[in-house]
């Protein structure tokens, strides 16, 4: 159970990021360390000036699946940021920015929420994971 | 090889379920363990009345797509449910609703398909996959 | 080190496949051997005559998004394509085609780009796979 648990996050909808930050959390409350490595959009979400805004659902939600979710956002339940905060506090979980997505997407560090610890290429990503599950959301 | 496989299925188009479909019951047929975990859009799709409907594809299926998908469809061939009820038939396939996932919709277990075996925590998800593989679907 | 890593290629627009290639060579850069295996979607995009088009972006990307990614094709960045030539003269990158997706889309094994290995079903793939990761995108 020591090797880490290795996220790579490429979608930036409100669902897939909520889904990733749920896995995070539950693998850091079992003590297991998580690495995520953002590209693409799920990178954008992760902009400072963007990360709380409301960033949409996967196209198959539907309505009745937005009507659900927008109830919950009422409801007072933790975003996926404020879960991915509470998820630091808990354990190990290391959040690292493609270096090539924010190439990609012409970011500097500084355009990212403190939530992201850094910039890595995906060679340093693969070196971090080690013998650790891959898993692309 | 007596490591489980364990499938986080989060899209619940029927191209992508059939994807996850064919890969558990192949890795039944290879007496693999396979643990199916339902979130969102997923879970929605094993709801009692709407398993056996339509579920759409992924947007970028395209017109010429949805026709093959269709010509299928019409030739008999099984649906992703009914792919995974041989699988079942086939090896050890176990299939949780994630609970997070079920309050978010709203749903009861009695208002899931029989295919569902039960409700589940991710932690109890992470401690029945052990050391076998995550994929997220 | 030495098992492989396997992609299951399902989902065929440019940004997907080019994070999928991305991974390719990046594991294939650390002399980690990798298998992918192509489904629905992304092996419609290895069709021969089509995989130099454009596959379109995810449904998230946004005009800003496909601003981005068609500057990066203007100034010549290598299309995932390209990349995966790239990461087989690397290192050891087999990719084969799913032949239940090749009946689907109606396929033969001469219709796909020279970048395709061979056509294998489920079980094979997993065989191939075996103790390395498995990651769908």
């Amino acid at each position: 159970m020591d090797e880490p648990i290795n996220l790579v996050l490429f979608s930036g909808t409100d669902d897939k990021l909520q889904a990733a930050a749920v896995l995070t959390a539950g693998a850091a409350a079992l003590g297991k360390p998580v690495n995520l490595f953002l590209q693409y959009w799920a990178l954008d979400a992760f902009r400072r000036e963007r990360i709380d805004r409301d960033h949409g659902l996967a196209p198959e939600a539907g309505a009745e699946g937005r009507g659900h979710v927008e109830a919950l956002r009422i409801a007072g339940q933790a975003s996926w940021a404020e879960t991915l905060r509470q998820a630091k506090d808990l354990g190990a979980v290391d959040i690292q920015a493609c270096s090539l997505s924010m190439d990609l997407l012409g970011l500097e560090e500084s355009d990212l929420d403190p939530l992201v610890d850094g910039v890595e290429g995906v060679t340093a990503f693969y070196l971090n994971a080690g013998e650790g599950q891959v898993v692309f959301i």
